[in-house]
């Protein structure tokens, strides 16, 4: 049996929406944002406290990248990823693990907007820089989607892979902070990556997850 | 040819110290670590403006943990990869990522104490919750090195690996905010792994890199 320990609007959702895509059976252990992950039986799974942790026939697995690339060379016959010595390869890694780029601004962004609850504790500085940093690694996605012969569909050439799919859970993080709207190739490759059913599936139920509001803008001085 | 684009004492430094392990000819193009990663000559090898880019064979690729898994797989006869099928992969992939969970705390701290420049601009909560946080991934690599039977000499059970190169250098940023003191296996490790005449290459020439100071304790209240 496969089961993920999951959060809804964390990393885990990358996990989630990619079991989902792989069509394996799993089922899925669902976690509060709070202390909860702090407690020994979780510790066990995960040792630094953090989501995602797998579970896959006796074996426990942590790290949401890891994770990602351990279950596709489980699952070669989905082609979610891209195997040793295919041409596509180095950058399936490459934009694979981008997704942490991204996310780790997000999460110090989630931090800053979310889990410090009072002004004194925050800075407004860090706000504006990481949320600056979100637009930067939009641009990086949009110009990779914008080729000089055509626009890509997905971030590799040969088609929807893994890296999409983490790529794509870390915009959606990130849009809680940096608005896409200027960025016509990632907005329109977003909106076909998430109109996916798997996707969907992967979206947490109402009044579940860790964001209350659609937007916290950075703060303005 | 190799080339790696490099700052002392970043992420960088973990390519940098694979590939004096791997024993291949390469060269590095060294910035400081200023606005010199956002001029568009660097943005066109890393589109985030972030070290490391390394550049092989007329292809360029950034992102630390690809880059050691794409060089890894490019240099399968190093032995410091696992590779697909190998009873190690798993855990190979989850400490080689488990390096970037202890790095965004590191690089959260290093933007509190190096990058922000006055009191108003940091945040004395910030900095005290990612001391304690990088202390409990040292907890982790401590619990990982500890086993019930004996002591593991390196993170996997097959010997020294890129995943100990990639949380060693981790673990050398860490150090600059937490000290590893009560950590006796985790130190022993890093004692073992640091003596190695590759990562000696890999440290930063004197007065040179992002650190002044040895260690920059949380900001008491």
């Amino acid at each position: 049996m496969i089961t993920l320990h999951h959060c809804p609007q964390t990393r885990s959702m990358r996990v989630l929406w990619l079991l989902e895509e792989l069509e394996v059976d799993f089922q899925v252990v669902p976690y509060p944002f709070d202390k909860s992950l702090r407690a020994p039986s979780f510790l066990s799974l995960s040792p630094a406290g953090r989501v995602p942790a797998l579970e896959m026939y006796g074996e426990t697995y942590f790290e949401s990248i890891a994770i990602m690339q351990i279950l596709c060379e489980r699952f070669p016959e989905r082609g979610l990823g891209r195997e040793p010595r295919d041409l596509d390869r180095p950058d399936w890694l490459v934009w694979l693990n981008f997704a942490e780029t991204i996310t780790q601004h997000s999460v110090a962004l989630t931090q800053q907007h979310v889990a410090l609850y009072d002004d004194s504790m925050r800075s407004r500085t860090v706000m504006k820089l990481e949320a600056a940093r979100l637009e930067k690694c939009y641009a990086a996605i949009e110009n990779r989607l914008s080729t000089p012969v055509e626009n890509r569909d997905h971030l590799l050439t040969s088609g929807f892979s893994a890296a999409d799919i983490a790529v794509g859970q870390a915009v959606y993080l990130a849009r809680f902070f940096a608005k896409t709207d200027e960025y016509p190739e990632l907005s329109a490759w977003y909106d076909r990556i998430t109109d996916r059913p798997a996707f969907r599936k992967a979206l947490p139920p109402k009044e579940a997850g860790v964001y209350s509001r659609d937007f916290y803008p950075a703060w303005d001085e």
